[in-house]
């Protein structure tokens, strides 16, 4: 591809016939200056593209404009509703975007992040969704300036930003209990991660707050796909429908959930009533509208930028923390009471 | 960052205790060699984490082994497969993609193929999502090595890759002449768009040949958006639903204007027959499910890959040339004769 140099803000200068300084001092709102060299100014900035950027100069001093964003899945609605997010949040501060897709393979991982690290960005925002390996906390550690959303990497002493699962999981718990569900199925993710632990841990907290020992709870654990959707329902049907409610505990696993019981003729919610987690798809135009715990994916993808910027990377004490941003219960018509009631 | 640098041939050779030539004829697959040497050599490849790249030498002298891809609207699950598919289609050749998502801004794709084109992609996949610009096509132009996908623009003189939105048109054309609709309504993305404009002309050319004169084809020109779809759906409300089908042309559009027809309680297909564009959502999960055009994604994005890899770049009488890949018809429920008839 043909080369080209970044514009300056020497270039700008030049061109207006001012000094850096006084470009510098417009663009921090630190000076006034007169209409018509503020517009000469300005026509120079046009002109030549250039893109004033004082966020990115906060974050390094060998500023690049640019924070990368690894994902893992974006086939999943869901990370690309997240990705959005970041690239808004990062158009609005005048920062650029440096996006790798992982499709969750750890070997992919380990190269693009070795690839961000040569390509110089000013931090990265990290995603994964298989249970975590050593090799990637320690090239995370090694990199710096990373803050890890989503899903844990443990042993990554970095800025953590997830959404409050527990609470989540207790959610759907208290609204299945509300409704006399004693014999329940949770269906997560794989069973190391922190989102299928901590929702499995509040739903269990909810229901055995709400019956004590008269409960029966299930938990079929495997991958946030449709595919594990449609082989726990098989599952499920093949051990005669054990539970009266399950928790579905991603979009896709919904899905493919759905798809088998649709098949099958298993009323929603006359037969089995359902519950389900994330709610970035159209879930209230499935038939029925599907109750869910609705992730807040747009301030996740927010907050993960912004504590990128807004962490002292060098006060190595204060790196290693953990933020939670609540999540909410979106009641629809997938919920019933169990028909024995 | 940490700077780290790419392992080489020249590393691998090294500590495997052969000559780069040797390595680099293993790697062509030009070479047999003995049990034991080709076992050191995998070992070095495996310790040093080098990943062999032949795909990538073939486009570039100064090979980078990473091609970048620029998308519109990542939140738009449309495209988030299709950058799953490019992904995947690079994994299998050992090339690393960079990405970016220009949230479908004129100004933020110009300042990412500005970064591009600094930054040495071996070649790019473009792709964007409104009216095209000049400037965008001069630019295009100017980076050289690219495909434009899904949508063109116009005065780029590069290979592109479309679906073939004139057959999708007459495919729910004829499916809705099939049923007897010969009032009938187009809802469409920007008017100026070669997917709006091809869709409706395929539409038309399959009604016409149905009806004749005797046929009233509305058409509402917007944007690939739920926001649209809604305005459209209150539109067709306020205007006294002056068709007994709608061909909605993506599924964002047909997402927002279901829901308004349910909220409205107006019942899909007995009030009004519906067709949708693109299959990427869980329609068929939809009350009631919906018939629609399905867009072979998977195939754009291995084929867009494959595109920009196989074009003689050297060449330049080769390069405007467009290839059309084929759509189906998934029939569902949202398709009724019109209550009229």
């Amino acid at each position: 591809m043909a080369q080209t140099r970044a514009t300056s803000l020497k270039d700008v200068a030049s061109a207006a016939g001012v000094s850096v300084a006084t470009v510098s001092r417009l663009l921090n709102g630190t000076l006034e200056l007169p209409a018509e060299t503020k517009a000469r100014i300005d026509k120079a900035i046009r002109d030549l593209n250039y893109i004033p950027n004082p966020h990115a100069r906060r974050l390094s001093r060998g500023r690049s404009d640019t924070i990368g964003l690894v994902v893992p899945d974006i086939a999943n609605p869901f990370f690309g509703m997240l990705v959005a997010a970041v690239e808004e949040e990062a158009d609005r501060r005048g920062l650029a975007v440096s996006l790798f897709a992982t499709l969750n393979r750890p070997g992919r991982e380990l190269s693009y992040l070795r690839l961000l690290a040569r390509n110089h960005v000013d931090g990265l925002v990290f995603i994964t969704n298989h249970p975590d390996t050593q090799e990637l906390a320690e090239l995370i550690n090694a990199t710096g300036k990373v803050v890890v959303v989503d899903e844990d990497v443990q042993g990554a002493a970095v800025p953590k930003l997830f959404c409050d699962n527990f609470q989540g999981g207790q959610l759907a718990g208290e609204h299945l209990a509300d409704h006399g569900h004693r014999r329940v199925l949770y269906v997560g993710g794989p069973q190391q991660m922190i989102s299928t632990e901590r929702r499995f841990a509040g739903f269990e907290s909810a229901l055995s707050a709400g019956f004590g020992d008269d409960l029966s709870l299930m938990r079929y654990c495997g991958d946030y796909t449709v595919d594990f959707g449609r082989a726990a329902a098989r599952r499920f049907l093949d051990e005669g429908r054990p539970a009266s409610a399950v928790f579905v505990s991603s979009d896709e696993i919904a899905i493919g959930f759905i798809e088998v019981l649709c098949a099958e003729g298993v009323r929603i919610p006359d037969d089995v009533s359902m519950i389900g987690f994330d709610d970035v798809g159209p879930l209230h135009l499935f038939a029925p509208p599907l109750t869910a715990i609705r992730q807040p994916v747009r301030a996740i993808g927010q907050r993960a930028l912004s504590m990128l910027l807004e962490t002292n990377w060098e006060d190595a004490s204060s790196l290693a923390r953990e933020e939670l941003i609540p999540v909410e219960l979106v009641v629809r018509s997938s919920v019933a009471p169990p028909m024995s009631a």
